[in-house]
């Protein structure tokens, strides 16, 4: 194994309570009040079926960034945020660059940099993953994924293309994820799979405590996932 | 401006001593004695050339470790290489991948981190790139250039296709080199340009002292660089 790739949102960011931090600090000032979690997962709600047009072909590949602006648009008037002007909802949008990393991620990413090649293979495009890494210092390889391949996860060329562009056979690469939905497809692919419990993505014991499909590695934590890894 | 895009080959890395090196130190122990520079010199005259196939459209893109290995391959007859197997073959065709930094680099990155997102915008492929990095600890924010482009330098989509990924506008972008070929084709897609001298790139006074077209920073190596961008 030389290889490990990362789902982002939900395995190693937390993209709920970042969204609802962010969004107060850049709404609040501006007289909104709003239950920020509620606006979070409205939000992230989109996300899927957003995804599904490109997937499905309804829609050529667009960036992630372009799907958020479009879902927040959506969203929008359900919170009284249909006045919002160009340049917040702009800022706003860059929320997604600002999440931050669950508690154990640095130290596990730094014990697993060690001993493997380490790339995002997420549905983020690279300038927001690029983002992301600078916000929370996260050390990458290479940004891979959804925008190398031109399609989103769990299509099968994502993590295809994710593995060519290290010039890896599948089996030398682990997808590292907090979803069973992602190992099932990275596995269908060759890839080794871990699952790393978030059992809090959507609030308290709404994520998998375990996974539900085979898998290589079940880990608590990316400490744990270093620790198994040894 | 917010991205430094880096050339690799000649301004990052010293493809030259780094080929011969690696060369030698593979080759010798298995009894093979030759002139390493001129064999360095001689792969490194097949890779415009083999490039101009790909840009030309008479070749699908190949990755750049392809490329190093067909090239490899032909000239392997001149110096008396025909008999090596393909492991060995293989095992030559990485040398690519541990070429060492010029002296200023590593200060120089680590003072232009500070300010700006970093990438290669190399001719290399991403995996090349990825193991090149690891090499000599580089810290890229993303690898970019002619992978996710899908063509070779200096043909324009590179230089665009770069700045998409970051989601910037050229004007926001640098391009940094030692061949002011490259730079001017970066500054013909609106990217602002910066030379970095590498006088002895084929060898002591073959390289370009300084630019042979208009760049908006002309250096003497990546520490000037970091003070003039200051």
């Amino acid at each position: 194994m030389q290889a490990l790739f990362f789902d982002m949102f939900g395995t190693v960011v937390d993209w709920r309570r970042g969204i609802a931090r962010e969004s107060e600090e850049l709404l609040a000032p501006r007289g909104y009040s709003l239950d920020w979690i509620a606006f979070a997962d409205a939000w992230r709600a989109e996300y899927q079926p957003s995804m599904e047009e490109v997937r499905a072909g309804r829609l050529a590949f667009s960036k992630l960034d372009v799907l958020h602006r479009r879902n927040l648009d959506r969203i929008r008037p359900r919170f009284g945020l249909s006045d919002l002007d160009e340049d917040t909802c702009r800022a706003l949008n860059t929320a997604w660059h600002r999440l931050p990393a669950w508690p154990d991620v640095p130290e596990g990413l730094s014990l697993l940099r060690k001993r493997f090649l380490l790339a995002p293979v997420s549905n983020g495009n690279i300038g927001l993953m690029v983002r992301l890494a600078r916000h929370n210092d996260f050390r990458w390889d290479a940004i891979l994924g959804a925008e190398i391949a031109g399609d989103y996860k769990p299509k099968p060329q994502v993590y295809d293309a994710s593995c060519a562009a290290l010039d890896l056979a599948p089996e030398q690469c682990m997808m590292v994820a907090a979803h069973s939905s992602d190992l099932a497809a990275a596995a269908a692919r060759g890839l080794r799979t871990a699952h790393v419990a978030r059992p809090d993505e959507y609030g308290p014991g709404t994520g998998e405590p375990r996974p539900t499909v085979p898998v290589d590695i079940a880990a608590s934590d990316f400490i744990d996932l270093a620790r198994k890894l040894a």
